[in-house]
């Protein structure tokens, strides 16, 4: 008999988790189950084809029709996974037309993925205000602006929200942004690199408010304004981007462990506590790799490294998952702004006593005259003088540093051999002392 | 009684040695000696210069005149040091006007960096001939190119060669490069990707011969042709880039011991087999982090850093160097090209058995109307499976691949550990699956 692999959630952590499966038990029955109707797009994507820069939302597909038929996957689209049955191994089903079914399996993998949280805030409920999480999210601002919005409120200065605020200004939009935490990107990067974006976004014509709450939603039936500290800032579209919480209703619902940031529990092999069920990507809780602590990052590359292993390991093979540093990039007008590892913020609060190296440099050869300034921010335990975290700000060349930095993290670089390590350089494209590396000599003086 | 350095060789190696033995001891009387009028300018910015992307030779002075006083350094120009007394430990020198002089020392450095390696081809005397080491050789073929020359031969298709080849290209001289071995950046990278690389200089209107030697540079007093397996080709032109070789005529005349690759000896304080004295940069020998074995890879990026370490050391103070992997980049019209540790062929020459995983993948998310197309490849120890080496393809995000990459070999990455890392992307700056990773799944299933 055939194995059974049921996988809920058709998006990058499903059917990377389905395409692992299948590659390693060429004859397991593997059927995905998706609410949604379109399934394997990458979210990642919508602000950029709001913003015009892609043509269109379906070019998000990341895999066409030909891909689910030639890896053999039963589709169930438009389907949702209303209950697990541990004891049957069967999991019940309704499809949109209300027919219902109990799919058995052998091994179930879990890719629920997470929905955007919108707070409590007063007249959230009114037209006009959006998420942005799924294709018909992005196609409502699309339309809403297609139909002439001319203002707009992003709450939330975290990567979606800046990414949706400036889609929206670059549609020609104008576009406030309201942070209730004091800096723009809080999650991610350390308040002196968040001011480098802070003032880089004013500049581009954004409105920036941090520090404050949005009170209301100001309007009839539909959104027109939002009051923030006694200002009316109008508003024909609100985008709420106050973050993402994990799908775990199904899970919880069938006495499936939930870890410290209430997302699903998992070990080194993606299993959950319940026997052959496995879960993924950004309703599944995962460790740091730094301070072996639960985290749940909620980031795109996670989950399809998650699915990977979880894939495996469901179709009988034996992969471990070696946790997450939280490694991130985004581009934000020509400014990319990039962490891995802890902020120094962030590290504080986990306990770690650290030092700090930050420096502005060069892209290019200081001569060069495309050289752009570059802000490198290295995060260095006292101790151990290991490097814990880093942080980039630049016009260019950014997502590869911190991919240096994290596997410097993964493999336990201490400062001392990253302010001695040998790295390229050409005048077009680096400076001859690489400013990682002056960045780590910066920190190494506070370590004497 | 202050301590008395003196730095034979004024360029990347010399001034940053000065630099940091100036940051070692505040008192120290410094001086540094050198045979050319110009001093520390980058030698690598030379091509970019002939090119027009940067306006003027002197725009490669790194460091403005005010930068000698404020670190005090005695500056002796256009003077040769002729020998070295160990025993009283001083170094003769002739300036300009004759005038001899015996400077004594506590501790000297020598940075006599490298000459231009000219073959003995036929009619290499000849007007019309060059090499690419100095401003002043920067200023000969530019003013030749001024003068109307139209067609040019560059004599070697490594890094200077192309680079040199593609500044005359794109000042409109018609330009034909030789190899005699049977690649493009031979000594660079591996023939499979140095395929892509002769492609493309192909597309761009280059004219690229390898395989084949130059017999003869033909022409009365002046160039005006190179013979090629019986093909004359012309040249008004020609530029030689068959590679540099160590300065090594003051030291060994000193007695201080040559290595395995004829440049100076050094241990990991830079010292050579002298007391006090010190070698770095293209004319010291140091080792490969890999296979311990003795390397001169004459890159400014080397020279810089064991420059640190030597002027740390001469100045009373402790530093050691860790050893080179020879991580270089270059941009070749629009095509970055790097590499860092072994290639396979120099990998198999130093008897390691190796697996290498290639993979094409693109720069940005697929479905990115800008994603251009990226060539990774990885070498792998069979044994250990540690990574080796790397080479790194693309129009974009190619040096900080190149530093990833090196971070992981000097951290003794295996590729397991490669194929699980933690990455960054965003659909305008990387694929979700980083081409790295890719390149290192493909590696490991020949481990299998």
């Amino acid at each position: 008999m055939p194995r059974k692999i049921v996988i809920i959630g058709a998006n990058a952590a499903g059917v990377d988790a389905a395409s692992a499966a299948r590659k390693t038990d060429r004859t397991a029955e593997i059927t995905l189950i998706n609410k949604e109707k379109h399934i394997g797009y990458s979210r990642c994507g919508l602000p950029f084809v709001i913003g015009g820069h892609i043509p269109d939302f379906f070019n998000l597909k990341v895999f066409p029709p030909s891909f689910y038929e030639m890896m053999k996957l039963n589709l169930k689209i438009e389907t949702t996974a209303t209950s697990i049955n541990e004891e049957k191994k069967t999991v019940d089903t309704t499809d949109k037309t209300g027919k219902t079914e109990a799919i058995p399996y052998d091994s179930l993998i879990l890719a629920t993925g997470a929905y955007s949280f919108v707070p409590p805030i007063k007249g959230k409920e009114k037209q006009g205000v959006h998420s942005l999480r799924t294709i018909q999210d992005g196609q409502q601002i699309h339309e809403a602006i297609k139909n002439g919005a001319r203002n707009a409120a992003v709450i939330g200065a975290g990567l979606i929200g800046l990414e949706a605020a400036i889609a929206l200004k670059e549609r020609g939009v104008n576009t406030t942004v309201i942070e209730l935490l004091p800096q723009v990107l809080p999650v991610m990067i350390d308040k002196d690199m968040a001011k480098i974006v802070h003032e880089m976004l004013e500049q581009k014509g954004l409105r920036i408010i941090v520090g404050k709450g949005v009170d209301e939603i100001v309007g009839a039936e539909k959104a027109a304004a939002v009051s923030v500290a006694g200002e009316k800032i109008p508003a024909d579209i609100v985008v709420v981007a106050t973050g993402v919480r994990a799908n775990t209703e199904l899970a919880a619902k069938a006495g499936i462990a939930l870890g410290e940031t209430r997302a699903i529990k998992t070990n080194a092999r993606m299993e959950t506590s319940v026997k052959d069920i496995y879960a993924v990507g950004d309703c599944a809780e995962t460790v740091n790799m730094i301070n072996k602590k639960p985290a749940c990052p909620q980031l795109g590359t996670v989950a399809v490294r998650q699915a990977k292993v979880a894939g495996i390991n469901a179709a009988g093979g034996y992969a471990l998952f070696p946790g997450v540093l939280g490694s991130a990039v985004t581009q934000l007008f020509d400014t990319q702004i990039g962490v891995t590892g802890l902020t120094e913020f962030f590290a504080k609060r986990a306990g770690i006593d650290t030092v700090a190296g930050t420096i502005t440099s060069k892209t290019k050869a200081d001569y060069y005259p495309t050289a752009k300034p570059i802000r490198v921010k290295l995060v260095v335990e006292r101790e151990s003088h290991r490097i814990v975290g880093g942080q980039v700000v630049a016009e260019e060349e950014v997502t590869q540093r911190i991919n240096a930095l994290s596997f410097a993290i993964q493999k336990h670089m201490t400062i001392q051999e990253l302010a001695k390590a040998d790295t390229a350089y050409a005048p077009p494209l680096n400076e001859t002392w690489e400013p990682m590396v002056l960045a780590a000599e910066l920190a190494l003086r506070k370590l004497r």
